[in-house]
């Protein structure tokens, strides 16, 4: 399938997507909003590989979000004239946020692979993901705040989890960068690499290493870490005791060890496609 | 428009529901399902009513979920030999309980009217209005009991929240009815009819009353309410801050007043509809 | 020391606070809110009573906020004109919840002895007390609904866990009453009585009852059912050990048996003034 | 197996666990304490029954803690002291509040059969149990304020979230009793009878009635009951999910339709017993 | 205003605190608490700035808690010989952490700018600032065990989310040193300078930059981060829209436009005062 | 007393415990499991000791989990073919994550001193210690996902709150090695040295310090620290208060400074042994 602000290749096992709208640095139009949601929720229910890497093209990973669609006849009205519209705001945001949510929620592993800039809803986005690679030229730009709003899409929110809370302070209040060497030395940036290319392939390889294992138990480790970052270790443990009664597979371990003790690559079973209860071709009787 | 298991009327900004399909005692078929689905997203856009009554036909408010259609081919896969099928579970059930949860997030209160049984699903579904009312020959049932599995659609997370834990772990575990007067007492029901035309009729009353007032307020309390029953008391205090800052309108107080000292009936606006900013008909330039 | 709003009168180490504005239905005043916390500031710090008893006089207990002082003068403006005032609204209702939440942080229970019209904010004052009793005539009614507005300082915080919630949304949607018999079978309210002669010697019969128990002990209950109310069984279970090792105190269970031993009240300590670090009259050196 | 406080007897998968020291009053010993602990844990190890009734003997349910005990050589210090020992009362307490936590725990439902007074520790008691039947002569009674103290057991922690707050203020800061019939309009019980002998078979039925679902759909009932009481309908639905994707059986919904068809009672599985990694009988190699 | 233990200086919108006692080394005297508590009211309610930098003079930003006036006069009783005092501990220690508090709840952000030792207290207060900034021979010491007590106003609350646990525990054990390069290299330190000028003046520097950004749009974020810090992504994603739906204000994305088009700063209203309901001077009528 | 798998050693109130199985690189035997817990609840109740160290012989600090000990026999079963083994897997989890529980809810602190490879279940135990010191050539490792599996004793739900979340992703999913520099870099290791003699060395040493202060004062740091981590900052300064209610000891604070001023070493009361109230020998009357 063809879409005009990505590409999506999958190979082995792993998906790449790529922002591919250089010539407007790849800021977020609510047609590459639309995109991104359709295929991770083609991702998600039909699970055809294992990873995923997000990585982009041009100058800049992406200029954030597109503000020249705001306007009389945009999704969301700016009118902030009457209670009512202002009411809409909390239910608007929620649906725009949920793109970004779709990304947590995947059932397999995603990696941005980020060179340039990653400005405004661009640190949205690269905050719901799994594993941030960067190259050495690559910031992070809490843009909203330059142009005179506060962030909303999940950057407040998921940043002070991933970095000291008085960096994001910092970063929130001044619209100041982040570069690339400070983000891995906080822990934000996995590692960094001289060139697009070499991190793109390390990212692929990264995820090619994540194929190989089982997709369940991926997914149980992905759960698990997700559900610790927003609970208490009390509840958290307790949680992976019912996961864990759902995910455990026997034959995953057994797979493991002869694969081991054959000298071969071990083989594990797909996550089978999600099916909505609503969605099947039922008719009444 | 029309539908094959509901009829949808709305009158002066009160929406009636009802679960139309007596012959099969209103089972949840998947058809229902989505068509329950649909309406409530309707609703909730478009805003074309202020509060919605649902009300049911022929002997039971409805039998609860049809079982009938579980098998190969249905969307919830009942294999459970593997762990891929099992891991699967958990988001298909969150997508299945999201039907319910839509009621609770409409931007208008939900008045259930039960008559006859409430049977199964029925009881997620009534646990997930706003207010019930009841025939004095109604009764519920956590049903999932008898046919030897757990209550998994929201009435085990609900039902704690409103009549007592001691009465929902028998509900739970011995699967007997819960009795209208009962229910009455223990307030999960706020008042009993002697037949389903009065109950009816009250439920419309009930919605015309509620209609009367500024839908932004009474959606402001209806998210407090939930809120709160969620969160401590502390936040819930918090909350209602930022809330109100949204919601907020000093024109509705002086309306209010000014009708009064009038001796007429107040007019409030409408709330405007939600708008995605994904959905509108954006082309790239 | 003598106030406009209220009386207040200490004997045998019990409080009756009366709300003593009964030409304009005890309204809820700036001049009142201001009195309440000063009065309520000065029970906590000093702790010259155990128990308190909030009653009124006239008509009803009180008819809620005294709308008419609000205008271009008040403290609370009502000008949703602009972002800044709009973004005020937060902090400044979180300022006039605090009114309520001393009479919970209060180091001694608060009984709430209410006839007539308990109305608008004086269902968020009455929610914030320990125990209400009522006479046959009395009701509740969240008024802020009639005038156009969403309750804001408690009230749907803490009914939605006083009462089930089905009820709240019925009261809250509506502005309907709540009548006494009805809030009895419920729970909100404990007792009900023909008089309010009747319910106030009541009243005062249980704070002279709860006086004769160790402060301390009773102290330390009010702060586990309300840290319960708001947290995990398991964290008030946990918070209930930290609690008990500070409050714990042999010498009371020790006179207790002895005073019942010995056929006489027993004697247990006044909780002692609570100080502030920065109040002291200290000098620099 | 013999006890000196209890009977138990295990018959057609229901267990009945008598509180047998009817010449004290069945206060709790620390003896008592044992062995309720150990014959709690052998029902969760082994799962010998389906479910649990604890009645009692003689004139009271229980009279509460045994104080008699505590002195100079008691498990718990009463020594107050000094900052050690007060420090220690938090793990104390945490270790004493974990017999009633086992209660809660347990893989099966427990109903409490109560008669004559539920005093002190043994509302710390019944309020753990998932049920509670009663006697009309039956009341509870928080008694540790009527000897000085603040209860610590649970029951603080659990009341406030079986009935209305006001009444368990009014409980605990004035160690009234709380009579049957009362208890039964709030929901704290379940139902009320004339006789004892009327209650504990009533107890008995129901627990017979629950022994015939499938074990694994009934703990997991209780789970997911217990789980909404502690957390934001949010989490606890998210939990369904995961609880589910271990427990889900599908042969148990096929054993109940076979069934009813061929007119028979289903026949479900037991429980397998739990087993602990480090108990095994292994031996280094 | 002149102040004992402070200098105050508001220039251009950013305010600059000086803790001014170096002869005591800035030791916290009940004089300094009460007029840091004092300063932090004003800035809170007037907003005479958009920003405020702390920093201090003499040899220590501070050495923390000033014990030498703890006795039989001071605010907070050391006696601990009895049940009632013990029981004080708790609200006194919430009133005394209350003050750090108001720099976390202030509408503007707080720089700390650290030089020499940041001791005992200076920690509780630093942790509780958004920021902070260095000198190169600046360090951080949880002095309260060096004396034998445990650190209680904040630090071992705030810290554990802003550097990792593991060093927490280690200064926290032991009273060691936490120099200034190595808070840098955990993000606990935003920079690290030469001299004191150089980051006094890079701290007003950054002050003036945040002082030209709309002072509702930080305070949105200031907001958002700490809730984040403090709830599940869930909340506070949901909180973002409520939060959003009060603060948001399209004139100031249209100034940030027209002033970048036009080559200007672009000018922000300041935030309105805050108001009190209860402090107007209303009289009955 | 002897044991198997380690070597406990207990010396100026410092208890350095070591696994002693090189042979077999230390893997998590039964045995070692349950030696572990019977030493850390003699610890717990007697506390001889005021800190404890961790350190480990051979080749790897431990190469995690002994699976080949899993079998028909073993205590957890690996059968997940029927829904009531798979049941099962949860409060068997439970069980098994109560060893490492122990570690943290110890009245002392942990120090992990780590060299060679910490691996699969030596993770989930590494990060259950307070302080974590390493050698310069050891490693952490998520082993149970080479293996098949997802990590599921404390690990997934530990490390997210020790160091970046991003970087538990990828060591979570591809099982790569965490080398002591980076993890130093992080803040997951305190130090790193040279050889494991002088890590020891440290370790003891700083377990020495940590054992001159007051026990009472340590054990209060480590529970407000780890309260802190699983609760927002509101609930952990309140726990504060009545944490501090129970352990402030003013003869702690005099001591101290009596000590500085007269050049001598503070001397602190250890801690009281822990009391169980069902343990005494005590007899029925």
């Amino acid at each position: 399938m063809a879409y005009q602000c990505f590409t999506l290749d999958i190979q082995d096992k792993v998906a790449h997507l790529v922002l591919n709208r250089p010539a407007t640095l790849n800021t977020m139009h609510p047609v590459l909003w639309r995109e991104l949601t359709d295929i991770l929720q083609m991702l998600q229910r039909d699970a055809p590989a294992r990873a995923l890497v997000i990585s982009s093209t041009g100058r800049h990973f992406t200029a954030g979000m597109a503000l020249d669609v705001f306007g009389a006849d945009s999704g969301i009205s700016l009118n902030d004239g009457n209670a009512g519209g202002r009411a809409n705001i909390a239910p608007q945001l929620t649906d725009m946020q949920q793109a970004f949510n779709l990304i947590e929620q995947l059932r397999m592993p995603v990696i941005a692979a980020i060179h340039g800039g990653c400005i405004g809803g661009g640190v949205d986005m690269a905050c719901a993901c799994d594993i941030r690679l960067a190259t050495a030229d690559a910031f992070f730009c809490i843009q909203e705040i330059n142009i005179g709003m506060t962030a909303d899409l999940g950057t407040l929110q998921r940043l002070p989890k991933l970095i000291p809370e008085g960096v994001v302070h910092e970063l929130a209040y001044t619209g100041r960068r982040l570069p690339a060497q400070r983000a891995l030395a906080l822990g934000l940036v996995n590692e960094v690499f001289d060139t697009q290319e070499l991190m793109v392939e390390a990212a692929l390889q990264m995820a090619r290493e994540i194929a190989e294992k089982p997709p369940v138990a991926i997914w149980g480790s992905k759960q698990a870490i997700h559900y610790a970052r927003d609970h208490s270790t009390h509840d958290a443990l307790q949680q992976m005791g019912w996961l864990q009664s759902g995910i455990w597979r026997t034959g995953n371990l057994v797979e493991a060890f002869l694969a081991k003790q054959q000298g071969r690559a071990p083989e594990f079973d797909d996550l089978p496609p999600l099916k909505s209860f609503a969605d099947g071709s039922y008719e009444l009787k």
